[in-house]
């Protein structure tokens, strides 16, 4: 009896078909995602337009990537996919620091400073000081441990986003940790800014009734030897999109005091607490 | 309190964003999608290297489409996403033609021909005549049916596929039933042939350890006023890929005879049975 196409059974024909000799965790992962999208299109009875809808919205998101532009990304960010599968592979224990979504927006490379340089190269904006300190769950300064950090300028661009009008590294720099753990850089008050919404994604978002803006935040990716990178962001409290993150990126315990320092500059706080590599 | 994302609310805190003024059926669709793909992803524990695989893949496949390749309707094809789509919304009673995928080789615009012409224009492979009727479940004839047929020639590519050696309209055409429902046409007989397979799909189907073959058959879209459209196709009994048509398309129903004719020629029979409209 020949497994012809059945609508009751469709996921286990299509993934009987598989050949012997494939990849156990290919075959895991396609059996799971032929089995979610099988009951997915049953589950909602989808039609033929909808599904001819969705070809195209895929395409045109295919055809909207280029090497400034990331739409897929951004559509998974946009459907909370890019922090759940960021949080199965970053469980980490209570007190640590949390991870968030690492954004299209990081570019390596960044000049290192020496602590308290202002990494704003084009004026603009309000200034602010970060500080805090990197530190073990028990509580020990972790020194040598680097800090790259990256955010929008004031106009609610990436430097990358604008290389005409904005410096090269305009608000990125690399800091390394005192012997105490802790660091200090200007850069200027983080404003928030709508991910871009021109294209497929910027569409869906308008049908969904929702708006494509970000919360303020400050990026920072901070690794040292023998612990687990945290890829993060802080956010400023208070913020109005904080509650409505378009990408789904803040966690409570991301957000960070912003308040007037002695010198009338904003200053935020904020320490990490890293855990050891493997755990 | 805010609803920050949560890995294992992740789904709810993703479909509670939307709008107040969403088109309903959009709602649900959009929520019991989201619903699947966070389930996928934590089924799986999908890494970030497996999502970032997947985003490259779903860019390149956006990027391979164009006027003439529809790389993303391939897709739905292999994983059987367009038979299940197919099959759920027509749904026929027992006795009648059943559907199966349109392919993306159909042309508007055929050139009609009277009954016993042949379509097949290049002189390439064997002669086949193709005889049967068009009738009702209670067995009445339907006169006046309009049987649009397109098959690839006997090197396995449809017309579209080689504008520049294939004629034009090769192995198309249109015909309408006589008064006692019956049609006849020659062509050639079916080969089976390779879905594209030089893309992501193919790349995609040969690490499944599946083959992109296609078993033979004829493409049929037969329509007639106050009847359900059928898309089907009829295959060529006996065909080594009838149990493993990678688009998954055939159903034990559509499997015609083919049988030498009294000239040493082919003849296929098959009967269409066609349900009113709206049952």
């Amino acid at each position: 009896m020949i497994d012809y196409f059945a609508e009751e059974r469709s996921e286990d024909v299509v993934n009987a078909r598989m050949g012997p000799d494939v990849s156990p965790r290919l075959a895991e992962v396609m059996t799971s995602l032929v089995k979610h999208l099988h009951a997915f299109a049953k589950d909602v009875e989808l039609t033929q337009d909808e599904w001819g809808l969705a070809i195209e919205f895929l395409t045109r998101t295919g055809q909207m990537c280029d090497g400034n532009r990331q739409e897929f990304i951004l559509l998974s960010d946009v459907l909370g996919l890019s922090m759940l599968v960021d949080a199965i592979n970053h469980r980490r224990p209570s007190g640590a620091t949390e991870n968030t979504v690492l954004g299209p927006f990081h570019v390596a490379g960044a000049p290192q400073y020496a602590m308290g340089t202002n990494i704003s190269l084009d004026g603009k904006g309000e200034t602010c000081l970060f500080v805090g300190q990197v530190r073990t769950i028990e509580g020990l300064p972790i020194a040598g441990a680097r800090i790259d950090v990256w955010c929008d300028n004031a106009d609610g661009y990436y430097d990358v986003q604008q290389p005409d009008t904005q410096p090269q590294w305009n608000n990125r720099g690399v800091f390394v940790t005192e012997a105490d753990g802790t660091y200090s850089f200007r850069g200027i008050r983080p404003v928030s800014y709508p991910i871009p919404d021109d294209g497929p994604v910027g569409k869906m978002l308008a049908a969904l009734g929702r708006h494509p803006n970000r919360p303020a935040h400050m990026h920072f990716l901070v690794s040292s030897p023998g612990y687990q990178t945290i890829v993060t962001h802080t956010f400023v409290e208070g913020d109005q999109w904080l509650s409505s993150d378009a990408v789904f990126g803040v966690k409570a315990s991301l957000v960070a005091s912003m308040e007037r320092g002695d010198d009338t500059a904003w200053r935020s706080s904020f320490d990490f607490i890293m855990t050891p590599s493997g755990v």
